[in-house]
């Protein structure tokens, strides 16, 4: 039976958790991982693949060998295009920064290599996750293997990095914390697509059909997604609607026209907005997903978990270095700005670029002179770029 | 019987009648102004104080001997409180211009007296106006004079700058035209008082109290305003409550201290945004309050008045002076992208300023990440100025 004393128990093995655990070990810190999806399941299920610079800049100095560079595309700008026509953003001009096309899925297959190469420990497949004894310094964390032994983990602090259903967030007593939910009238049918790109960067698309946004993967596969209702059931729509769909609501004066091809992955994506605080109760700490979720409009949500842990880590070292506690006492109040930014910004990207089917004319007006207001503006450009690509820590 | 055959009838004496019968005068244009109300009401009528650069330079270039320079007041910025903290906005610093404080009832007397010296007809206190034969080249408007007597206009166009409740919005085709409506659910408590000022520019402050915003008006009269109920009755107020309440909204750590004095008005200002499209039809136009009101938080009524003049006077000088009528066909839909921007900035710092009783507890956190955003990162601010100073034209 595997019994562990460490520093940190990590709770889930996505970005958030296993970037956490190698800037600990880069630090001397040891922990232990464990998350209840299989590896090759974490590593097949594809999510949003914009990296703010910044997290690109963690992986690089994190020296995590990650192919962001070598397999991963460096996006220097978006479209936003409103009934058919296109405005450019280009990033570098406006903000001296740029954003980075690299799936979540490939992030995940790295970090696990180079945690793999520390030889730190790190179960994949649990079942039976429970934690306990959170208020005390002495928390532990128990499970059971893939191959159905007792896993009991004995450490100083807890992590739950464990997503959004995870079991750490509902460790915090109810009476200490506060859940924060905003629920959106769409969702996103996305695809996966065998074509050539049908553009260099991702194009954001406002109509009045509703919004799109044309997306990349690769040169062969790529990423497309249009508004639709919630309860949209993907197995009615054929290949031959769903690009009808798409094209109508690029359709514009420039004769932009999508490249298509085979249709290999449907889905619906919900739209929500979640945030508990505070993020921290005792000796275990939220990171990532388990704390917040965020619609896809913004691609926050990786980026969101990356700075979660970039304030988390140092902290955790510090106080487990014995160099002082104060940043780990203040973690959920730093990271939780930085939360709320990301909550505004996919509502603001949101709202601007959908059409809700309950808004009044009003509304409609209002946020196409919000969206006029930015296109127009030096500023407004730069402060939307600020947003896309990230903002500076702190 | 006073008859009259002119250029352009502009029903409505306001700041918006009189500045476009004053551009339209520079070019050697004939017009004829009425308004229902005498030159004294309006002059005693108390109205927002905060003029964009743009509409200072309007006055200037128009050869308007304002006392703006005189007896107005230049203000660099404007503070934002949050729950007790102020965030300095320096206009010129961010955006290199600067905005004005000088009460609307003045520049219409700066404004009337300017006419007045064309020797050009202006009548007050006119009762029954009608208009008619707004799709013909020959339209009019008739009314009956303070004296008792018919009144009639014959034009070639009829500017209706009669405000939000004038008779002139009413002559544009229901099936032609498309009203736009948004109520908040609250407004705000204004007084006048004797006091110095409390501070050298306007202080927008948000706090769990709700809003509050400390204006000037002169070295010994002040506005201020607080966010109330609309059904607010505002004689049950004493003034030792509204200073205690005034005082409550802006206490902070700094110490900061209101000065006051005798409460000499007090009112209540509902909050309301419309827009009525298309601003013209046949021989009529449409410009400021007749066909758009915003609510007074960003301070845009008078200065959105005048930037449909400065659209339309151009406008209807070109069409009348034979040199083009394409930019008269155009007026509504180049007027109305900046009525959009302003109703979207009027909105957008009511809602991150505002606490709205039947908000969810996620929303207020996500507008006090808007206000995080824009006052931790120097494009946000910088966007913010130049919503507030005013955009360029066009």
């Amino acid at each position: 039976m595997p019994e562990f004393q460490t520093d940190v128990a990590i709770v889930g093995a996505g970005p958030a958790g296993l970037m956490l655990a190698h800037l600990l070990h880069n630090a001397g810190i040891d922990s232990v991982v464990i998350d209840n999806r299989s590896h090759d399941e974490i590593a097949h299920t594809h999510r949003a693949g914009i990296l703010e610079a910044g997290s690109v800049r963690m992986l690089e100095s994190a020296g995590v060998e990650s192919r962001v560079h070598t397999e991963g595309h460096r996006h220097d700008g978006i479209d936003i295009r409103v009934n058919g026509t296109s405005h450019s953003f280009h990033f570098p001009d406006l903000i001296g920064d740029s954003v980075w096309l690299y799936p979540q899925n490939e992030i995940f297959v790295d970090l696990a290599a180079a945690r793999a190469r520390t030889g730190r420990p790190t179960y994949f497949s649990v079942t039976d996750t429970h934690l306990g004894d959170i208020e005390s310094e002495r928390p532990w964390v128990n499970a059971t293997t893939a191959e159905g032994e007792d896993l009991q983990i004995n450490a100083r602090y807890i992590v739950g990095a464990d997503g959004s259903r995870g079991p750490c967030r509902a460790m915090i007593p109810a009476d200490t914390k506060q859940r924060f939910f905003h629920e959106y009238p769409f969702a996103w049918f996305g695809i996966l697509c065998e074509a050539p790109p049908s553009h260099e960067v991702l194009i954001y698309s406002r109509s009045e059909r509703g919004f799109a946004l044309i997306s990349q993967r690769s040169s062969d596969i790529q990423r497309m997604y249009f508004q639709t209702s919630p309860d949209t059931d993907v197995d009615v729509w054929t290949d031959e609607q769903i690009w009808a769909e798409l094209q109508a609501r690029v359709d514009g004066p420039d004769g932009f026209v999508l490249k298509t091809g085979p249709i290999i992955d449907k889905t619906v994506l919900p739209f929500r907005s979640a945030v508990t605080e505070p993020m921290q109760h005792g000796s275990l700490f939220l990171a990532g997903d388990s704390a917040h979720t965020v619609p896809p409009t913004g691609a926050k949500g990786l980026n969101l978990a990356f700075a979660d842990v970039s304030v988390l880590a140092p902290a955790l070292i510090s106080a487990l270095q014995g160099t002082g506690a104060e940043a780990l006492a203040g973690y959920s109040q730093t990271a939780t700005k930085r939360v709320w930014k990301a909550q505004n910004f996919s509502y603001q990207m949101t709202r601007m670029l959908h059409t809700d089917p309950s808004q009044d004319a009003f509304e409609t007006k209002r946020s196409l002179g919000e969206l006029n207001s930015i296109l127009d503006s030096e500023h407004g450009r730069r402060y939307l770029a600020e947003c896309y690509t990230g903002w500076p820590n702190g």
